[in-house]
């Protein structure tokens, strides 16, 4: 038995260490690595994915796993090593599914498929890209077929993502969700406002928009002594460690408000993977979040909830003007946080305003279902897009780039991702709801821009949990009832009916 | 055959890979990691030494090794695998001779006494440093042992640096060098130009120091799209993989010198790590530098025989003036090139300049050849560091932190290391001296900074062979003869009897 535990936590720790060197290898290239490092890199990568896949499913660690868990020994283990122990006998499991040689492919073909994409995206011609997406649908079937979950194959790909997410479940929620959606847009779309509209052109600099980054990330208190910020094309948040954590954004658009709301939402999921279990847990598979959506609802929450609201820009609206003081010489407050909150139906998801983004992410999830059940073929992925974007968002792209060729996920064989977009989404209303429930002086301190308690309240709620529960047991705890979009639409009625005077 | 050559490849491809993940998580911990990251670390690359040590020492690698070096085998395999079988051979034989918990307590100790170092250091107090210096040397007399060459002790210290060294071939060539410099030296203290010299009070901002440099490294043909050029405390280079090399500086201090010859120091190291053989001996045991002085003499080379000709400041001079024309107004070409080449003794190692930096270096040569006869205790080091400081410099430290606490070497075990920065800069000097001999057009060249011949040089006689020789046989046949203080010691009196009028 004290083999047995010795054996399974250094491993773990192991595990730990190789998947900080791996986020660091990441996150140099994609920040600073020069152009010519890449090809080198792609072996340092593949090489310490390979060292942590052995190790996970290793018959050695299996066996301990496995020692640990008949009944006669399990009784007799602590409580944290009972929790470590479920929890690694089901990750193992499903882990030693996957034939090796699968994986290979699966990475052969993904590789491919990533640059048929980047080339199909050159020559905006979605046919380019199909031939390697088809194969990676098969994959995705095939993956599917290893882990099977009862229901459709589907099933099996949400479940990587979101445990115990089913598309019947999915089917429901975002149903209601698209529905009101749609309502909800039809409605200001007819207002006066709505059609009078029109961007501000603010433009800041760099350095400008760099500090003011630094000073919002700071005040979110993710401090600079165990996390970094940095620039790449695409904003990330990584974490090498549970005191360095790195998030990136970019600087490129002229206006701040790119950088500035995608700083503060890498930064939500940074100080959540600073709030892991850190005592008895550490570098343990506990000590990590149970689903990508509950993960994005700690990145959503600050994005929306907090930094698109009324209290936050009494705050940062009094900054930003004294940042850029001419070109808010005729933008008084409510013109700004109009700005902030502008509905604009737009063809790219990751562009789309609150109000219209789960649309987006339910026309993506739409399509992945169907083409899991072959009721659609990728060629008929350019119309299919384009026809659904017209029904839930009355635009329709002129291009494949515009259209069916915006993200990378599919070329990474990462179907089943897109709904954690919109489940944490809904989360994080459902979280900032109980909140206010519980803390009527919430408005006062982000008027104030202090976010201690606010930090504390998901410290205890959502973070200090890590993979002890799952999603859905932890929103459960806290809120009372799992993923329910009902919240989230009232919250954007109640925001977007007043701004739009509906 | 087969089957052993596809292993050892294959091991060499692995450990080559490694180390360019190692090389990585040093950068980064010297550059950008956040300071709270540190332990998190020294745990990543605690496993990546352990990994690429356990490669090393499988007894697998050596058995086929062993099978290659079979000679009815390896009068069969070609030129190049002959090559790459041989340096194996000595290699692993080598490693092998270091018993895994030796490895252990080394790590250990000098982790410690860095920790001892620092603290020493800060209360300007040797005897803080003292106990773990003394653990450390009987570490390194142990290891020694292990090695167990002919000769002193130190020789099986040496030639892990400067392979085939010896401590009687240094005594003598570090005892012309000495005595050399040491007449220079008074000889050049003797004249008015020297009794009436005083520093220049140049300052440059942090930004314009970084566009120097970053120019100065695309003139040596460093380019960026395989290199970078970064900020640490201490300036270094290191090498991720052929096309992804990094150097950093420091542009601390005020004037400009320091990060503009920092810069170009690191950057010959760097196009040396570029220069290494890429095709048949990529990812092999030769695609490395023999020794840490031929290394040193692709830095020193740079640094001192172009970098501080007067040629070289034709072309430099005018664009330092453009960048702070005010502060030039007073300073013509020649007050700028004294000040590049000014003689100043003084007790910082890092800081000297290129006449009086070697006999830094004896010094701690001689120091440590005593202390591994047991001619000398540690308990006498600061008399005798300040006592020989005295001697040959002229100059007494006042306090620990100015003498025998100034460099981390030690701390780290680093015994037989310092003197390859003197054999690099011999070295460079016979290089440079062979150089001009073979291409008159040399200063021409350096004077519209086109350095393209000059790298090629040094690609084909230097870099291309990578460790297919030692680096004794590289000079010998680049020089005609091996290491030979001569032209150096008459570099000096041709370069600072003319600046000192002697």
């Amino acid at each position: 038995m004290k083999e047995s535990l010795d054996f399974i936590y250094k491993q773990q720790k192991e595990l730990s260490t190789l998947g900080g060197i791996g986020a660091l290898l990441g996150w140099d290239q994609m920040t600073y690595m020069p152009p010519k490092g890449a090809m080198e890199r792609s072996e340092q990568s593949a090489l310490i994915s390979k060292l942590s896949h052995e190790k996970v499913i290793s018959d050695n660690f299996w066996n301990h796993v496995q020692t640990l868990s008949n009944p006669d020994i399990f009784s007799n283990i602590s409580n944290k090593d009972k929790s470590v122990v479920k929890r690694l006998e089901k990750d193992l499991e499903k882990a030693r599914k996957i034939p090796s040689d699968f994986v290979e492919r699966m990475s052969k073909t993904t590789t491919l498929a990533y640059q048929s994409w980047e080339d199909a995206r050159k020559k905006n011609d979605f046919k380019v890209f199909s031939p390697s997406l088809e194969k990676i649908i098969n994959l995705e079937k095939e993956y599917a077929d290893y882990i099977s979950l009862p229901g459709p194959k589907y099933n099996s790909l949400l479940d990587d993502y979101e445990e115990g997410m089913t598309v019947d479940k999915l089917r429901q929620e975002f149903s209601y969700l698209k529905s009101n959606l749609i309502d909800l847009l039809n409605n200001i779309k007819s207002t006066k406002t709505y059609e009078g509209q029109e961007n501000l052109n603010v433009r800041f600099d760099e350095s400008t928009q760099r500090n003011l980054c630094k000073m919002v990330v700071e005040k979110m208190l993710l401090t600079q002594e165990s996390s970094r910020l940095d620039v790449s094309t695409h904003p990330f948040t990584t974490t090498m460690g549970n005191d360095d954590v790195r998030i990136t954004t970019s600087f490129e658009r002229p206006s701040p408000l790119f950088s500035f709301f995608s700083t503060i939402h890498e930064a939500g999921h940074g100080l959540y993977e600073q709030g892991m279990p850190r005592d008895e847990f550490k570098d343990t598979v506990i000590s990590d979040s149970p689903s990508l959506g509950l993960h994005e609802s700690q990145s959503r929450f600050w994005e929306n909830q907090i930094a698109r609201s009324k209290a936050f820009w009494n705050y940062f609206y009094p900054v930003f003007k004294d940042n850029a003081s001419q070109q808010f010489s005729n933008i008084d407050f409510d013109a700004w946080f109009r700005e902030i909150n502008l509905v604009k139906p737009s063809l790219i998801r990751v562009e789309a305003d609150e109000l219209t983004y789960c649309l987006h992410v339910i026309l993506r999830f739409e399509i992945e279902a169907d083409l899991m059940d072959d009721k659609i073929g990728v060629n008929e992925l350019p119309d299919v897009w384009n026809s659904k974007m017209n029904e839930m968002l009355g635009v329709t792209p002129q291009s494949d780039v515009e259209g069916v060729l915006q993200d990378m996920h599919w070329s990474g064989g990462s179907f089943g991702y897109f709904p954690t977009y919109a489940i944490g989404t809904i989360y994080a209303s459902q979280l900032f709801n109980k909140l206010i429930e519980q803390n009527n002086n919430v408005f006062n301190e982000i008027e104030r821009a202090e976010f201690g308690n606010i930090l504390n309240w998901l410290r205890e709620n959502i973070h200090r949990h890590g993979r002890l529960m799952t999603a859905d047991e932890i929103i459960k705890n806290t809120c009372g009832e799992g993923l329910n979009s009902r919240i989230f639409v009232n919250y954007l009625k109640d925001k977007y009916y007043v701004l739009y005077d509906v």
